[in-house]
């Protein structure tokens, strides 16, 4: 890339897993709406045919109406080729297929293991992760041969040990882990404020949290907005909620949509420890013990969250394979709309156009001093002229701290187990995960089950 | 006291809980033993007749067969009493009646969690803790006012919170817990020693261990016996026995004794985290998830350990009872045999007489790194002249620290809980704890039920 | 406070040793240059006629040319009327006279101890920490007495102990040290940018750094302006000029303004360590040992800086006196301009109207993991609503700990020999400063001496 | 080794340095004391002459008056003969000749540099690093190549570096250092004992004492005797003999004696920091800044030690070299003297014969908190059956702490300029020193003369 004036131009941007029908439009979306850069995208996937449908849907993005840049896309033939010379690198893989993630997610229902996603933690997490830590192994090797001082931003689940394993395999990478969680919470306080107070038309970024914890599973120690504790404001909006759950206006009800949750989980954490817990309900409740939030579908429904089937997710995929061909043909002409994501944001500031703070998971260098050093967490940090900085974000509170404890360590022994290649060192992390609530023999069996489920995908 | 040469004369031992039958005669027997120590023994309890018959026995101790110095034993009418001028405090008392001790162990059997002790861990143990605490407040304060130089030994359970509660109190206090637990993995050890190798006559204080971790869930990462490392042996012979568990000569038959066991928990845990659990294994069962080793008096016998019922001790108390009367009638006569505790070699090492490494419980300052400061820990340490010093025992490992960490910070928890009069943070714990497998609504039923069983010892 | 849509409304600023004249004269124009803020101001000063004097200069300030804003000035009669009600506290006093300060910088020259500046380290910041911590101490229990959630920032020297005593007295006050030094060095890179790329037109705030140590001993480990690394072109730009040394156009020469430098001693504490020092050249040398760049006048000549001489200092007063007699007088009109201050856009975060990260003085709460806990650091921060985090700054350099511990240690012995009352304890501070190159007995002499010349400061 | 029943047989010891004429005597003479220990001693020296003259004066000494085992001494022909299967490793070797060591001692004096031993901190402690870490480094290999599992004991001076260049570069040495330093001190304190208490007859053994620094520069921060706190027992002594000095009856006087001392320089520092300095003063003086205690020749007298001068090591030589040769031919017969050092009572810990807690030189795992990881440090430590800790020893006090990291972190910077063949790096230590009181450009006209003047010995 080179700078013209206050201008980016000719900056690069490799995405690994360029297929994506969702992710990828959505950064197409963001990047044309800048006018400040302007460049090109490498689309990298598996799927090649998906990658160049996106360099077509992509192309025509410079055009949509309220364009501000010229973003030229590419289907990149090599991983080698989408690298090379790459300013920024995105990682947004599916690990598998549908039919891996059915399993991480129903296969421990048989022996009452109820997993709300089953992406990041719980058997479905352990497993996922296990098919996805090779993967990062190869893709850590790739940017270290071709792009070494590319700026790695990753999207994939399970996001503390994607990251992790990056850092693992090429100490020098700089990469980081992005997920809009935590920015919900941010609408929800700032949701929160409109009820209790009256308080209109404040933004999710004017919310000033103190974020501390692992991905899904993190945590707001302070927030304020101006000079008004949001900590006082949530304990009465809490107060007046509990029992209900709240629903926003803009947002879809859970009932319909299992991405969504009425913060009964939140709420009731909040009053059990006293901080804000700050990602949805479904991802908050897999890091609890099973019988808490996830006893039975009655316990889920009860604490008014869904369960992600892989049904719906393989419903959802159909139709956005029809929207993919529609804007292929042009029968659907490509809209710009605002994501709400972060990651065109944090490109410019490492670009030096900007100062930009806001959540991201890096390992641990002290940030967070009662989590171990090394660990991938997520806290504040300051992204500016090409030097991503955590802030210090302070130990954990006593009983979260516990809580996240045992999540940290079982990410390291999953890691050391898939590195290893040692398979009983994965399922030692396995029985140690709070949502296993079957004997050690059920739990053998489901494990090799699971094992065997995903095995083309396991190298050991 | 006073030195005369190489004795330590007019040592005053004050024992809190002197009316114990069982406890105290062990002391008075290792007391006369000794030949450079003499003094004397006030025993307070507030079971008064209990004190005043141990004063009769204990008096009779020095006039045994094989006594080598004199003890006068005096029946404290306070604690005042008991406490001026001690050189060292005894603390081994029951808290509350086996009336609140079988709700501890049984009451969580209606939801189906057993627990092999229920007085560390645990349901049960979080209950006694909440009876115990705030008696230690009385016993700090009381320590802090009469004898504040004392050195203090603890004995009581739940040992880490007795502890702590003592430093939290009164942070100049000179204390230790005392446990033989550790004590009998040693001697396992030397069997390992002998079984496996064939050498025979390996005492416990032979093999040379680090200790790593609390109470009841102590864990040795190095054993040696002069240049064999005891690693080896020990692999070997877990590798022999795992099935059929391994059971000594010289110790009760498991199925018996409910304080035996086949050590088939400790094997499955060594192969489960490559370190040696070192305490019994219906201990360390206690603080494994609760579906691992307790998920049914079923699991429990094919583990090959005794779930330690109250009907048990209700009559093993009997028999006590019966021991005392003919002591202090004459009928029986004091007895003199070496108990295998270390208390009273420890009193020495502290007088300057000898130089002892053992292992004791203390606040970690740092003895182990990845443990938090402040918690009552269990690692080696050095008593010698009025000097207790804690032996820098190392990082656990991975995932041995993250199944202990969650104890702790349940530990402080716990602490912060009953020393702020806060139950629904006590309740905290309890959810917390891994044996917690009721779902939380039982669990709220389950903690108000027990609280209400043991309401006249709660403070809050 | 209050918010009007985007603006804050009726800020009150307390201006502790508000009869300045020079920085007081900064804020205001500082002040009426923000569109978004308005307020009041409340000078307190141990010199009622000047603060009497600033109340009626800075009543003009909001109708000079340029304005912005309006402020109302009001000199008050207590510290109390100051502070109460107060949203920031501004603290810039001078603790005691020139004449105190003459002995400070010139007394030590007897025994050969040069000092450039002598109220940070060295013997007379030794002494000036004498004089200062008492009255600090008062301050920090008037605010914690009259205003305890004010935002207190502090300009005074010696900057790390004053900020140090007003959290060592007032653990809860949210205050901070701001200090122009590294700002200075911020342009200086800039002027590298430009000397050795031809880059021009890049402000200071653009140079993107992280800062690590304490304050005038601060240092830059890590230097960007967009995707260029400034250590390269500092390296470079240190190759040329480090025998002539550098004079920046737009900055006073060395040999004029003792508060200039040509850098030199700059250039060769970056040969010698590798990292860039952040301060003048005249703060820097007396953190280093008294024979290397404060070995005699001749020595600070060939390096190229000057030795602030009080003379010098009460010249300058002079002027200023007449500066203000013409300002309140009207003879001479208030003019805005910027003074390169972040003191108004930190409170401007603070208030939530933007977010900041520049670099600030507060308790080491981990951001420099190599530094002590506790003791007063500089590094980066961010600021926002009602919020300051430290950015996590990481380890320092072996050698550069170093010479920064000794002073951190001392700052800590000084501290509590105050508090404590104990002069000998200052005394073992005295001697361990690196400038201290009598021996033992002169040094005592020295330090009695330089006591009896500030007596009637010191409370013992 | 074998053992049989409680003996250790054919135990073998490797001797690096074995043509000593003084400390390899000792050994001869420690090791024939022995009851239960026998075996080999295999002496390997550069000058092999020498070694071969200890071949037959250590056959002599098992046949000497009361002589307790049988040892066999061979004078090995190269490292790895000496090194092969030896239990035991002794490392005392002179780098260099006396000439070297000359100039190390003698060159500053001409910058007023003077240096009580010049072999350990000062100029001449790190020239000669300078000299010795290269030959520790082919140590370090020879030993992982030839005896990976021996145990290590360096007596080689500078102490900490000669240890930390063992595990820099085998980390899985089993390597310790040893010194005496702190038994003179311990004898001091039973000096002070009988002088202000009138107790006879305690060995230095019996002083219980807890260490913490670094070796010659080592600290007591807590010391007792039974229960008698040596602390207020040594504050009276000080304060008796503060002005005059205190010369033992069974000590040399420091006047005629330059390993002497009167004890002035232990008790100013006791007095200005509180704590007991363990080591003698003329090591003590060499670490505190070079104005201080090492002004002149006559500050040293009036502090009443000696500067050892290397004419008189010279002289000491030729009696040493006398005494070789008559004990060689048998004109003198060996005699069996305790020589009061712990080296074997440190192997028969080691092998499991007993249990021993002493202070050593090993690397800081945290049982120094305040000094950095990875350091070499003293504390005591536990030998037992193969396994040596590191006692807890507590973080070291503020003031003390800062006079003791500037040499810790200076030892950093000359391993890692040795290891870097980084001159320049070294020099930075060279004046970050205390005893550098030279202004920089005669402090590089020294550096430059001593490098030169040792310039063999450098292999950069």
């Amino acid at each position: 890339m080179n700078y013209n004036k206050n201008n980016a131009e000719n900056v690069k941007i490799a995405y690994i897993g360029g297929g994506s029908r969702g992710w990828a439009w959505g950064l197409m979306s963001d990047l044309v709406s800048q006018e400040d850069m302007s460049g090109s995208v490498y689309l990298y996937d598996i799927d090649c045919d998906a990658a160049k449908n996106n360099e077509i849907i992509g192309n025509k993005s410079s055009l949509a109406d309220g364009a501000k840049s010229r973003w030229e896309y590419v289907a990149a033939q090599t991983v080698g080729e989408a690298l090379t010379g790459a300013d920024f690198t995105v990682l947004s893989i599916l690990p598998g297929t549908f039919d891996e993630m059915y399993s991480d997610v129903h296969e421990p229902e048989k022996y009452g293991i109820y997993q709300s996603v089953g992406d990041t933690a719980g058997p479905g997490g352990i497993l996922r992760a296990m098919r996805t830590i090779p993967m990062y192994v190869d893709i850590a090797e790739a940017i270290k041969k071709y792009a070494p001082d590319t700026w790695v931003i990753n999207y994939t689940n399970p996001m503390s040990l994607c990251v992790w394993t990056l850092y693992r395999i090429f100490p020098g990478i700089k990469a980081f882990g992005c997920c809009h969680e935590v920015f919900g919470t941010q609408e929800l306080l700032a949701d929160a404020l409109r009820e209790m107070r009256g308080t209109e038309g404040v933004k999710r970024s004017d919310i000033c949290i103190n974020v501390q914890g692992i991905n899904h599973f993190t945590w707001i120690n302070k927030a304020n907005y101006r000079d008004i504790d949001l900590f006082d404001v949530y304990r009465e909006f809490v107060d007046k909620f509990y029992e209900t759950g709240y629903i926003s206006d803009n947002s879809d009800h859970w009932i319909n949509n299992s991405f969504a949750c009425a913060h009964r989980v939140k709420f009731d954490l909040f009053r059990r420890y006293g901080n804000i817990a700050a990602a949805g309900d479904r991802h908050l409740a897999e890091f609890m013990p099973g019988r808490q939030y996830l006893n039975s579908p009655e316990t889920v429904r009860e604490w008014k969250f869904g369960l992600t089937t892989v049904d719906w997710r393989k419903e959802d995929l159909k139709k956005r394979l029809d929207k993919s061909a529609e804007l292929v043909s042009g029968k659907q002409s490509f809209e710009i709309k605002n994501t709400g994501e972060e990651g065109v944001n944090q490109m410019k500031a490492l670009l030096g156009l900007s100062t930009l703070v806001t959540n991201v998971n890096i390992p641990n260098m002290g940030q967070i001093p009662n989590l171990p050093l090394g660990a991938v967490v997520e806290t504040n940090a300051v992204f500016r002229h090409n030097s991503l900085t955590p802030v210090f974000a302070g130990s954990m509170d006593n009983d979260i701290a516990a809580l996240t404890l045992r999540h940290v360590y079982n990410h390291k022994t999953v890691l050391d187990g898939v590195l290893d290649g040692d398979r009983d060192k994965v399922f030692t992390a396995f029985l140690n995960d709070p949502l296993m609530t079957a004997d050690r023999d059920s739990a053998k069996v489901l494990f090799d089950a699971m094992c065997k489920n995903t095995e083309k995908y396991l190298k050991f």
